[in-house]
């Protein structure tokens, strides 16, 4: 099977390259990169040297028709809207790691990423592509909404809880810390080392374009809408992200009662891995793999359930979890090319 | 005046002498080390050559009341309830920068200390020396109990609110987030640097020894006992520490209203800078200092209010604060010798 | 004493807030950008909230004459050449931060800046700013060319050495190491945050500017012109630089007797520190502070010196080291404003 | 095949479980740790869960010869000494990442190491593992002393040029820097987090045990006995090496011809990249690899050439290097197992 990337130059593009180069069913075809387009990859990224032979290529739906099978956008809000049509049309399997397709509701985006949505037939027919949640829409899809990497680290820590009813989605509160991969290599200050490194900084309270997308996958498996408080933070590390997920119990379950609730739902998961009593876990434990690891703490006194979720957010929060979504999509095992250890320390 | 620091070969005593040395009205006169008795400062801190020229000495009760007037205790927990007395006995100003003081009742210290604890007489005299809420108990004392520092982060974010009733105190959740200097010297595999660095980490979730200090100072400004969720991370980071606090709103402020009580409550506090609308602080813009920062946000949808307080752990969380009590404490300007801008970046 | 400073909002302008703020016998009085002109300082930076009360301004020699008296220069390089000479016929006391003035050679100038020099005659009434070294031709000038950061670190560790003739000038190797604040504030994908952190970066191999500058000065200090071999390395942290410095020696001395020599060279320069045999500095044990901080060590086997030499390339590589030069050219104290201990840790 | 790990519970030990995981000809059988065994590896690696099913156990030669067929040693210097030998006796291939076996004169390691050295005529029989020079003596040998990290990096970068006789080998100078996990996991103050962040420390000058090892090889290429100066420095990253390498021109090669030359020679070599003219690498893109990347610049001016070389100090300064001579012991492909791409950024 023949890729394509979209978005190449980028942070998950580079991982969807390094990830893809050691599937065995998958075959690197085409980089495309409007700003860098003519230049070689190893050029602009020497640690590749050796591995991959290609020039970035300007957007082209048919070349991408005629040379590849799937293709994966790595691209900024509001690009893939326009040019995953394109695509799909022309019948390639389409999955976008963008916030294009994620939300049902045009008016959501339109309010929360500032700009005019992708066309709402489309937005219905994307899948979301949360892998342990929605496996079964995945398998028959042609275009996939991979999530975000906070909703990811979210969903998958919440999605038990929610499914049993056992907390109450009014009270939900997420405190998010991610390192500064997940911005990119957008050129902006806050991105600069000198400002990031030795700080914590909270930013965009209250509007955060993945709270819609959260709030949105928890109605669809409560079949109840209710606000969420998210708030993020940018730590000082590259990848790396974890959720600390705040909820009041519908439910007199123990610590030890949930964790045997968690093991069983993700029983079937291989990607999901539940610490034992009194161990959470830290970003460094699934750095550079596609493990979504989650700690669980039951406050006796305050009835409340924390849940800590982390992810590395370039692998499982972006390209791992698009590349799971393709294995699934094809009914290959779910863990092709991605059943790589994390890296410690 | 003069000063005695025990414990003065941990972070924060080295903290206590460099502010100390640019204090003008008070001479450092012992420094007490145990551990490493007979030392030259500067040689174990060789940064501090040319600033001041003793040698560690052991702790002997009679010698510091002989030469010093203000003893500061930067050990940790356990030491100071033993050593503190005699000091007291002799007259001297006492300021406890562990945590040995601080809890009212011996049985909490017992439970979240897992050792014996102070002399209750002692315990009901100490004054907790939270400097902006208890300014006038600290003018008259002579046995400080020197806040920890996510409690200083966490109640100084939560007073005015707490005062004013502004929320529902069953429903703070505080998720503090703090740089590595805050667990001192201790060589402990935590605290290696390839353990912290590219990696946060959850600890001690319903277990931290600063949750009792936090429900006991809530009590007091309100005159409730609630039990308060309060989650601890390690971040990559040396110095900082930043407390995102969650509440449900009892009155129906919105941010603006909520930050013209915040400036007002804190009109007096030099050490207090409250954000203004959309802007929340990072660490580093407190760095060195003995500021507290503090951003707000109501989350109309939610109906709950987002509290952004930041400190440099080791200044405003420790040897800072211990400073300014003691110029709370002789009737001094509250700033002197800690009048220093933050350094950035 | 009134000051204005050219160039504020960048890193070097910031950090001469900081430090002028603190000092007694200066007046900030103007803040100059030409990009951010109209903003309020503290807007810009919020760690300054409460110190400093003033919008930047744009460049206006006439207002820069009526309201200061000492204007200081941190601006990119190819500004000061321009500006500067204004302010000069105006009356003002001029410190150039950037490397505008630093050559005396105007064709050096041209071809390692890769543009047109400054006027010549002022390169020959420039004073080059090595506080240490050139004391007596400071005090009586009016046009300051302030050393760049690894010239500052390299020349106090090579000036006993080489004044000796107690080394072999043509063996002179130099290996810098600076952290990213050297930088400043450029929007370059080098200085991101995920391109610095876990990383180690040689750059500009034999084309640093940096290189005619250590050369000149050498040349002046011992008579004799040699090529001298400089690298520099971009190092994982905000402040700090250390010059690794290696020469064959000419003289049979060991590391004993350097160190000796060079305690009796910096006997009245309160800002050098010799370390003790067999200690060597790091950058740390300088932070935030005007200390140059150096260690030697002979290999007898190889006869070759080593010197290690740090400093904080934000304040004894800039801001620190301009005040040090004012205070010389006023005749105050050399270390008025500037007597502050390294932040540890 | 099947494989022991002494030493498993270190930094080099959990990343010769990582790559030996991913090896399709080698399988992991026993690990062994005097200080954690009876411990679940998962328990103590919680990044191995769901990996490695394993508990560590103690050192027993029998065991080891009966269930495996080679053995790494892991272990800090002074170990491998006493253990390997009782293994070598039994049959099993022994590969040492200690520096017990690298030194061919036993007073040599005496004075290094401070300690007695290993029996003479094992000393002799291991072949020192540096892959890329010694792989005919690696294909026959049964005790590999596999290089340290900073030896790797700088004779991959020296062979060339010394066995060209094209640098002269008196002026060589290395000029190290190493991530913090080069020291593992030792319990020192050094390695803690707050010492090594926003710090650069220069270390052991003129006593590194690597000096001879380095000596050693070179007088093994080059036939003739110098005194080479080598200074190391901690940087504040986890993973990563870099050695700058300083040699006076004995042919007048130009960089191009240089850059030829390294070609030339490497050109077997999958694990050596040579950087292209007018570049230069920095240790991230190697990070989690097994390359080791080289860059070039001849100094005109000053007749110098200058060397950089950048590896993952864990893997091809350790762990994968190990793995690497196996293959080429088993004759399989050098790249078995170790054809990961670098993890960026």
């Amino acid at each position: 099977m023949k890729a394509g990337i979209v978005g190449a130059n980028g942070y998950s593009g580079i991982e969807l390259i390094r990830l893809l180069m050691n599937h065995p069913l998958v075959e690197l075809e085409m980089l495309i990169s409007h700003s860098t387009q003519g230049s070689e990859i190893q050029q602009l990224y020497p640690h590749l040297t050796g591995f991959l032979d290609r020039r970035l290529e300007d957007f082209d739906a048919d070349e991408l028709a005629r040379r590849t099978d799937v293709v994966f956008f790595a691209t900024p809000a509001g690009v893939s809207k326009d040019l995953l049509p394109e695509c799909l049309k022309r019948g390639l399997i389409c999955i976008d790691l963008s916030g294009d397709f994620r939300l049902k509701d045009p008016a959501a985006y339109e309010k929360w990423y500032q700009q005019s949505s992708a066309d709402t037939a489309l937005l219905n027919d994307a899948v979301y592509g949360l892998s342990e949640i929605n496996r079964r829409q995945i398998a028959g899809a042609r275009l996939i909404a991979n999530p975000g990497c906070y909703p990811t680290a979210s969903l998958l820590g919440l999605a038990p809880a929610v499914k049993d009813g056992a907390i109450d989605l009014g009270s939900i509160i997420i405190d998010g810390k991610s390192g500064v991969s997940g911005s990119g290599k957008s050129m902006v200050p806050g991105n600069l080392y000198c400002e990031v490194n030795e700080n914590v900084k909270a930013y965009k309270l209250g509007t955060h374009k993945h709270t819609p997308e959260i709030e949105q996958a928890v109605a669809a498996m409560s079949g109840k809408n209710e606000s969420i408080t998210f708030t993020t933070h940018l730590i000082p590390m590259t990848r790396g992200l974890m959720c600390t997920i705040y909820a009041t119990l519908a439910k007199g379950y123990s610590t030890k009662e949930f964790l045997e609730m968690y093991e069983r739902f993700y029983d079937k998961s291989p990607f999901v891995r539940i610490r034992p009593l009194g161990s959470w876990p830290s970003t460094k434990e699934v750095a550079g793999s596609n493990f979504c690891d989650i700690g669980l703490n039951v406050d006796g006194r305050s009835r409340r359930l924390t849940i800590v979720s982390v992810i590395d957010n370039v692998v499982k929060g972006a390209a791992g979890q698009a590349i799971q979504n393709l294995n699934i999509i094809k009914g290959w095992d779910e863990q092709t090319g991605l059943a790589l250890a994390p890296i410690y320390p």
